[in-house]
């Protein structure tokens, strides 16, 4: 369990830095940067839990998501020219940042006694709906509806979850093999550009 | 009750086709139409349950809406053209919606302990803000600050049936005449092309 | 603490009448503004309300608030004109709501038992995020992201009061001197049209 607390901290950190960094090239000052950080890192969870009725929420029972956050803002603050030259890295990041809070937001949701079908949305819900506020807060077309695929991805990894975990796969295995999953679904269609098909 | 659980799965049914079908014009993927068509169809019950603190949500504690729901998205990802064609039907569908979840959400406020001026108000938000929240997702003005009389006709609808409540009409006669009050104000504000005036 | 009660009052009815009176220029009903005033004024607290667990929501439970919010928008329909020409008298007014909405949100969290970081951030929410959701709804750069210091101006005067409380200043005191703190930072960026510096 430490394991996990330390990579819930750390996906926290790294989307606080994402957040921050999204609005750098807008008419934004410092506290607005701070801002979208805050709301990238703690969005997600916080619709799910206030969804399925969990109190207190998670950064508001645990001070250290807070400091996570306002470390990775700062970061975002004091080296924002190396942060963006590792560009690459952050989609890296970004990318283990929604495989892990996918599976996370699932097993935090079965955990609090849902069914399946709800724990698939609440686990998509988790990865992508602080991008979605963030983008909906700043004006921007939502990442979730722009050509690659992104929310699906962490959809079709909370499903494999949950088959594997219905036919009772050890966790440790299915919260590796899913993540990799919903990981691999990402960099694949970023590498070669695949999309859904439209609706005509 | 019976009816009423079939109409209720019928309304959400309709409202995901809805969502659906709204942003087939625009650069969505089907993943993109599909949540659009989910976040139609729960988001007006959903927030008026979260104000209400009313927990489960109906979608997460009856699996059933999101059976409704996803046969929705997957009927208009199927027929999105003779669907459209039907935009008229559809139309309709959505002011006999709109009527509907007026009444049901006044209704469940009520039976929730909260006074009629606050019911009135979560009956017009049960009708109208999953259709609020999906255009401000996808950065649409909501249909509530269009032109045409829209939600003034379910906050309308609203307010008479709790004055009939008041007057101690029985349920079914009231709920019948509130849902064609809602449903009357729509049709003819849009055939006459009627609106509310401006603030000047 | 019925001078608390009615300061409370009156600047939900300032902020509903501010709130109201912002979409005048664009292509709104009447209606649209009413429910842009009704959102402004309540959605700051409703939000900290539902972050936090704390129900009934305050409009909900005492139905003063309710007609406070239905008076101003009233007001702005009935004298939009004379209203607007005070438009200087409104925004001290808004300046003074953001003072006084701020330090209540942050007794309000310290109440119900958070840390004195997360209640600074229930203060600024407190006072800020009504705008940022009216903004949101009408497709507009929230006020928080714009140039001038706003929000932080808050979140300055929540720490602030926060300090004070941990040295035991006396609580009506530290209430005055935190008010008048957001308030002169507000007021002096925007008559020298100070910002914080942008993330480059």
């Amino acid at each position: 369990m430490e394991l996990q607390y330390a990579l819930e901290l750390t996906g926290t950190f790294v989307f606080a830095i994402s957040g921050a960094l999204a609005i750098r090239e807008r008419e934004h000052d410092l506290f607005g940067a701070g801002f979208t950080g805050f709301i990238t890192a703690i969005g997600g969870g916080t619709l799910r839990d206030i969804l399925l009725d969990s109190h207190p929420l998670v950064w508001i029972g645990d001070i250290w998501f807070l400091y996570a956050i306002i470390a990775g803002i700062l970061a975002a603050f004091v080296f924002p020219k190396f942060l963006s030259r590792l560009r690459k890295t952050f989609f890296l990041f970004d990318t283990l940042g929604i495989g892990f809070f996918t599976v996370l937001g699932v097993e935090k949701a079965l955990s609090l006694g849902v069914r399946p079908e709800i724990a698939a949305i609440m686990g998509m819900f988790s990865a992508v709906m602080g991008g979605v506020i963030r983008d909906t807060l700043t004006n921007e077309i939502p990442v979730l509806f722009r050509k690659e695929i992104y929310a699906s991805a962490c959809l079709a990894g909370a499903i494999f979850y949950l088959v594997m975990n219905y036919f009772e796969v050890p966790r440790d295995y299915n919260l590796l093999i899913s993540m990799s999953l919903v990981i691999s679904i990402r960099l694949i269609s970023v590498k070669y550009r695949l999309s859904l098909p439209r609706l005509e």
